[in-house]
């Protein structure tokens, strides 16, 4: 087994028993990141040197044995939305192509100071408004898309030249790539983690977050990112998912979903079933007003923040995304707070859904990852959808409402295509998802 | 001097000592009330049974020795707007000629328990959309008008007919009929007291504060609406307002004023400059700013919570009510979110100007109180100005900021009529500008 391959916490234990070195650990996933660059195109900017030089001072402080936290000396990638002081950072755009940060953003700042070492910025879909991410290719699927907007943090952690990486996710831009490519991806509660220095696409519905080979490498990235190191195992945790009632949506997340995507997510519920999790058929509150409240709100905000810049520059803007950014100068600013107010009712209903149940669990994607270029997928019953808006359909929801949400790899299709299960939960109960999800990958 | 011409302090402590007892002072408001009901009509629906009956047991109470506090046993009234479980609560609006909440406000709850008697529900502009509350006649100026939206609750504090009142502030209308009729309004820093149970105009600028007075009335009544009895004096208000910066605007706040009012108001702070506060020229950021800040704000707002009513009974609204609530179905999106932009920038701009002054002195509205039926007033520039917009402009700065503001009866013009000085502060510093209040006053 080569380090590029080891798991979060695989390779801090590792570290922690010198049994492997920092330095050890960056140059195989240096190296590995440089052997599949061209066939994969994950990274945007890499950062070798930069690497090398902090593999080399986290070796030297955990030889003197001051190392730092579980981060410390582990290779990672960020998505090239997230600001890090003098590194290109062009969020996929030609606007901002020559665009050099003078500052860290928050999340940068935190990882950097946990000891994490920089191996790059990864590819994300332009200003991070689509859910495709064109310039890379999905390891686990030769040919098929990684998904987006987080797609290079994807495929970068699912192929070994990361560890663990961030994402942004405003309408499942960290859970999607993590179901296609069969990693882990982590939404965390709206403001949970600090967006300070992230280029917004829509503020009221975008969050950072992890994309790990586990879960329980979410976690510990998620300790780093957050103040809540302290924080104990909520109830229920230490025993999941035994005893936990999993709500199983009887509408909403199982409608216009590929039947064997369905099959392998009830298959795995099957299993937290037989590990002692009761399961729950619940109804979906609001589900008609899901897709309306989320781009009521996404729309007109990400034409808010880019609109001097589509003024000045429209042909720096790929055709797509200037016609969603041309589209949100129509919406009417009553819709938008219409928008706005569902959320809150949809907030209050989901909180009470919460009540009956710990977490609800669904898909992340309706399907698996669809073939480059392709535009549409065709349900079961005749109709067809554009590939973007059935991979935020589903992710949406915990988008809308600021619930956390956890995507998993729950198996595969016939054709070998990974599969995300989509765990939910109450406010704040991240450590509740990961504890299912640890529990899932045991 | 009748018990209905006493301030809250004063009535506050008569009933301590014994020397008044509630009922008296209740009777003597009602009968205040009755007497001038006619001719002010500030009124829009007395309480005046339940009124004798809580200010009966207000006597029981503090005849067994349990005063609640400052409130217990106070006439008060209660703009429209504020809902009051089992009695008509109509916003001023034809749409809610019927209504009767079931449940209390989180502000009339609270004055209840604090235990202060309810003399009835006042006239409020249709549903606060407006400056002028024409259906209230202003009591220190016949056949001017009151100003609004909280135009009733200024009236009959002013009058007698009540002790204090609430009125609610969105562009001014707690501060605008507390300077044309010689009372103190207080608009508190956003958020700090609630407006559960309040109906919106617009939700981002909404404010409740108290008409009282004096500035030490406001200063109880804030007490009883907040859960911050207990805090202490802040540093410098036991001896404001000496060694208080207080900025003066060079722009802005005395830009087309009237000349009368722009003289009391600069005496006013000369007073206070002999008295050891340090007059500092300012400059205020982003003026021009204010208005689009503030309409882009609350016209969509108001229209979207309008808008169902709006399409089932458009007859049910006055014609500059309807064409404000038509217009506001017109915003674009970008352009609400363009304002609220904005408005974070003035906080920052304006938290760094209150970096350099303790408090920042204005004349509260440019004019006294216009004619009643008058539309515009002319400025001595030559230009116009509609009267609702003269009285928003030098209001609006501390709504769309969300900072604290006072306004205190600062005089009077040649003609009599009251004028006002407007005192914006910190956040959360209410206490330091009713102590610069108390201390003016004194």
């Amino acid at each position: 087994m080569h380090p590029y391959e080891l798991t979060l916490a695989q390779a801090s234990r590792a570290l922690d028993a010198r049994e492997l070195s920092p330095v050890e650990l960056t140059d195989s996933v240096l190296a590995r990141a440089e052997a599949t660059h061209d066939e994969l195109n994950a990274y945007v900017t890499r950062t070798a040197e930069q690497a090398r030089r902090q593999a080399a001072e986290a070796a030297r402080e955990i030889a003197a044995g001051r190392r730092r936290g579980p981060l410390h000396g582990i290779p990672m990638a960020l998505k090239d939305l997230i600001d890090t002081a003098g590194i290109p950072t062009t969020a996929g755009s030609a606007v901002y192509a020559d665009r050099v940060p003078g500052e860290d953003s928050a999340v940068a700042a935190r990882l950097a100071a946990a000891g994490a070492v920089l191996v790059g910025k990864t590819h994300t879909h332009e200003l991070a408004y689509g859910l495709t991410t064109p310039q890379t290719r999905n390891p686990r699927a030769p040919g098929r898309v990684v998904g987006g907007s987080s797609g290079g943090s994807a495929a970068a952690v699912a192929d070994g030249g990361a560890v663990f990486a961030l994402g942004t996710d405003t309408g499942g831009s960290v859970r999607v790539p993590a179901a296609l490519t069969g990693t882990v991806g982590l939404k965390p509660t709206y403001g949970l983690v600090p967006v300070a220095g992230v280029m917004p696409l829509s503020w009221s519905l975008d969050h950072v977050g992890p994309i790990t080979r586990t879960a329980e490498d979410a976690g510990l990235v998620l300790d780093a990112l957050t103040d809540r190191r302290a924080q104990g195992a909520p109830p229920g945790a230490d025993d999941a998912p035994a005893g936990l009632r999993i709500g199983v949506p009887a509408n909403y997340f199982f409608d216009r979903v590929d039947p064997q995507v369905a099959a392998v997510v009830r298959a795995a519920l099957a299993r937290l079933a037989a590990r002692g999790a009761k399961l729950v058929d619940v109804g979906i509150p609001m589900a008609d007003t899901v897709h309306a409240a989320h781009w009521g709100v996404m729309v007109p905000e990400a034409t808010a923040y880019h609109e001097q810049g589509l003024r000045r520059t429209p042909e720096l803007y790929g055709d797509d995304v200037r016609g969603l950014l041309e589209a949100g100068a129509l919406v009417p600013a009553v819709d938008y707070l219409r928008a706005q107010r569902a959320r809150t009712l949809m907030r209050q209903a989901w909180h009470t859904l919460l009540e009956e149940v710990d977490v609800v669990a669904a898909p992340t994607v309706p399907a698996p990852a669809a073939a480059a270029g392709q535009e549409r997928f065709t349900w079961d019953d005749g109709s067809t959808e554009a590939v973007a808006n059935a991979y935020v359909r589903l992710c949406a929801p915990a988008n809308v409402t600021g619930l956390p949400a956890l995507s998993l790899p729950a198996g595969h299709d016939d054709a070998g295509l990974p599969v995300g299960l989509q765990l939910i939960g109450r406010a704040y109960a991240e450590r509740l998802l990961l504890a299912v999800g640890r529990a899932f990958e045991g």
